[in-house]
């Protein structure tokens, strides 16, 4: 139970985190990669290849501006693929559609912007079809989150 | 091996065939539900608890203009929800925002604006995660999609 | 004659704090709730249904990004609701656009972006038709401010 | 118990119709007026204080373009004053911008684009605050929307 | 030959200032008012007949969000009125948008977002339309804006 | 007095016809260009020399797209230069953006849209302040767009 | 003297036959592909190490949606790629943006939306640089267009 | 082999560095000129005359707001004209549409916004049409980008 994190650029690395760390909370293994769709396309396209052999079964890829790696990506393996659009000019509107307006047969599963800890949850929630042990964590994970919730800020709040 | 659609209004049915369309040429299982976030919430939760309780593995949910019912249903269920924007207003971007802009741990995966038939794809990927026989038809429509293309294109085009 | 305050997150409490502040000034009651559409939709259904047992007369709800809080509980009650669209992200264009393009029938009264003073002020207006005191109130804070704005700015200004 | 309507020009006359129909099926009295607050708006003033003495409780504005005919009624009553954001360019948006980005202490209540039905069902429920058998109609309305579209649409759909 | 400067909150002056710059290089006598629409239209109504009373040629009009004094100045006397747009919001574009879709018959003379000195240096060409004196500024004023322009970058510049 | 007419492309023509019109009923003489700022820059040039030795006074230049013609002109002349956004693409929110946002010293009086009815108005206003003729015809104008929209408008709509 | 075009699907041919006919009247050779970055793309891949080895030496790439054809092929070659963003959607501002808004050292050449005249004509401009005889002919092409634009227009038009 | 650099204002400097460095890279000699398109479009006139003269082969130009001067310039010379959307406001989508969208005939080769490195870029792959040393440098430059890139992200990034 392995997922993939693509990144193009140094600069995203602390967008791209949100990602592992939910990875992390639920236990499931990650691996994450800078490779740029534009400058290193033969080293995505091998790097594809060696983690499909490896097994991996997700991928979460995260890019800002003209965002191709994600479509990219999708088009050239069948494990579906999870885009994270980077904010780093308008408002991370470029990246938003460079990624969500994928063409018909080639998705990729959108979240918001800069939101990569959705990424890993969306990672996440595939993951549970197959795996029981990971459906536990998913109901234990909603249940807790409501909990904290609840305690938080359930009593009404000070205005 | 079922996929539940959801959209919130009759005259999203045309946009939303695409998904069905897709499903069908994988032959997965689906059923297919009008049921509005804002004027039956308790009738969604109640089939939604239904489709969990008959084991549909993903969910597609379709919607236009303030279009809350995918994150509403991703957050009743721990099921992976795909979100469809619909257009119907200012060329669709209401519809995608209100879809793909979702908080920190409840995501939807977000397609295309009017682009179902990707749902259906992005649904057909996650079940192939478990069952080896969607991923062998996965990787055939790959197979075919290219023949196809290139038999169709692949001699250059008279301009 | 009591207004319900709702907004999704913690990080809100800034922005909201404006509608308190305007039905402070008013003498109008009010409780406030952080509570999330998403996270703990069962806990937000259980409050609705509270406040209005209690008696509670408009709710005015503010979230940010896929702002789904203010036309959720516009679901759950025929008590006017009040949307706040808070910007998080895209200017909060994400959260008006969330708010405002509510579906036929299920409206929500929808002020300007991080405006939740507004939002008190109508709050307070929709309980002036009913409430005698409010309307006076109204009718006085109306020519104070004009007096007042017109001390300040009235002999024209240095530029 | 009475609403006026106020629209800018003889072509928003469809699309504020809306509006009444939603009044009519809760026997709520209204009156309608084109009146623009650029061309007359000294006509408009003073129609303004005629329907403040006749009672009206309500007023539902729609404008298209520089849309400044409910901000410039909202700032001559005290009364609500519900906004309807009429397309006539750019989808709409310029319309939607110029009626909710109302300054501090002046709210217009805004529905979304051309939905004026929405002003209209906004109307009711102010007006419910006030009058329990407008409140009743409204339970019904929602019990009956709810059956409606049960009937019309529970038991899935074929796709 | 006057210009009366108009604008809707204390918080544009720094903003408003460069019109007032404009109309100082040129000589153009000036008085400026802050009048809001929204929250005192009687005050900027009586305001306006006076300017008119003593001769005020050119009206320049700034404002923010719902940006409605530039037109409704515009509606109240047949002078030139200059809007600026001035950025309180998403990135001004709802000023903007609120005061250049003014209706038919009731234009406004539109200035760049925050650009008030072209507000000033319109008003300068609309009155050199009637004062020669004005005229030869202007002429002057181009011949040495490019003179300067030229002094100070026109032998290239080191990159 | 006379007025210059400018636009860019023989397809603008249905569009600028609004402002000849406007022109027209002021009885305000107008002679209408199609030239291009990028196609014929000499030619344009030219005819401008031509028509400031001629005494023409005011300019209006409509474009669409990437919509330089008004600021071009702006740049060789010290006469006021109204700007037509003219709708070709996106909404016409290209050519609104290239017109409006000159920057500092030469401004362009845009206007709405598609609206050059207002800029032959704009034109109109600001000939008015020399032409005491001119400022009558304005007066009676606006008295008569009044009159004719009572009459029209005056006694409510039926909905 | 050879130019390729590439598009990613058959509904862009109308829109890209602009390209084709500009190349055409300068006698520029061209060959036009119809191969999908997403869909087929390790035939594009080899495709375009085939036109490079018959030393094509610009390409022009169409695009709508997602559109990553222009950049992905820009990554493969060192050739100048021109971009044509072709509207399908959200009025081709996905596309514009998606081509546009590409990482450092991997340009794009990007033109108006549907505008893959232009295309061609940027495609021209660029041999010019390296064949005298195309020089002459983009002298000769502006020399008739000016001519033949001030022919049909030069003598003002009737309004 | 030549390239000359234009921009509008001494404060687009920066941005407009990367253009210059760009070209050092490759060591393409290049001159970089101030010259704003509206104030000073005689000294520009002038100045594209020289440089053509002097054999300049491509031209960089980069703007702001209502961006003319890259158009401008391309209507003015047959030499492939690249232009950098500077941002000013809006995020720099005003310049972005006021330099993409040109009209037919009159390209410009955009790049995004603030990105003039690749401009500078682009510069080198037209140059490199005609000059092979540069095709070479280009050819280089590709190898080392990609084997720096893989030095430093190859083996994969702790997250």
């Amino acid at each position: 139970m392995k997922v993939a994190i693509f990144f193009g650029s140094k600069s995203d690395t602390e967008v791209m985190r949100g990602a592992a760390n939910c990875l992390k909370e639920f236990g499931v293994e990650y691996k994450a990669f800078i490779l740029s769709a534009h400058r290193v396309p033969e080293k995505l396209e091998e790097t594809l290849k060696e983690i499909e052999k490896e097994g991996y079964e997700v991928i979460i890829a995260g890019a800002g501006l003209a965002a191709h790696l994600p479509g990219v990506i999708a088009s050239q393996t069948i494990l579906p693929v999870i885009g994270v659009p980077v904010k780093a000019a308008i408002e991370g509107l470029d990246a938003l559609l460079s990624i969500v307006q994928m063409p018909k047969s080639i998705p990729v599963a959108t979240v918001g912007i800069n939101n990569s800890y959705n990424a890993g949850m969306l990672a996440v929630q595939m993951l549970s079809l197959k795996y029981p042990e990971i459906k536990e964590k998913l109901v234990d994970f909603r249940i807790n989150m409501k909990k904290k919730f609840i305690e938080e800020n359930g009593q009404g709040v000070e205005l």
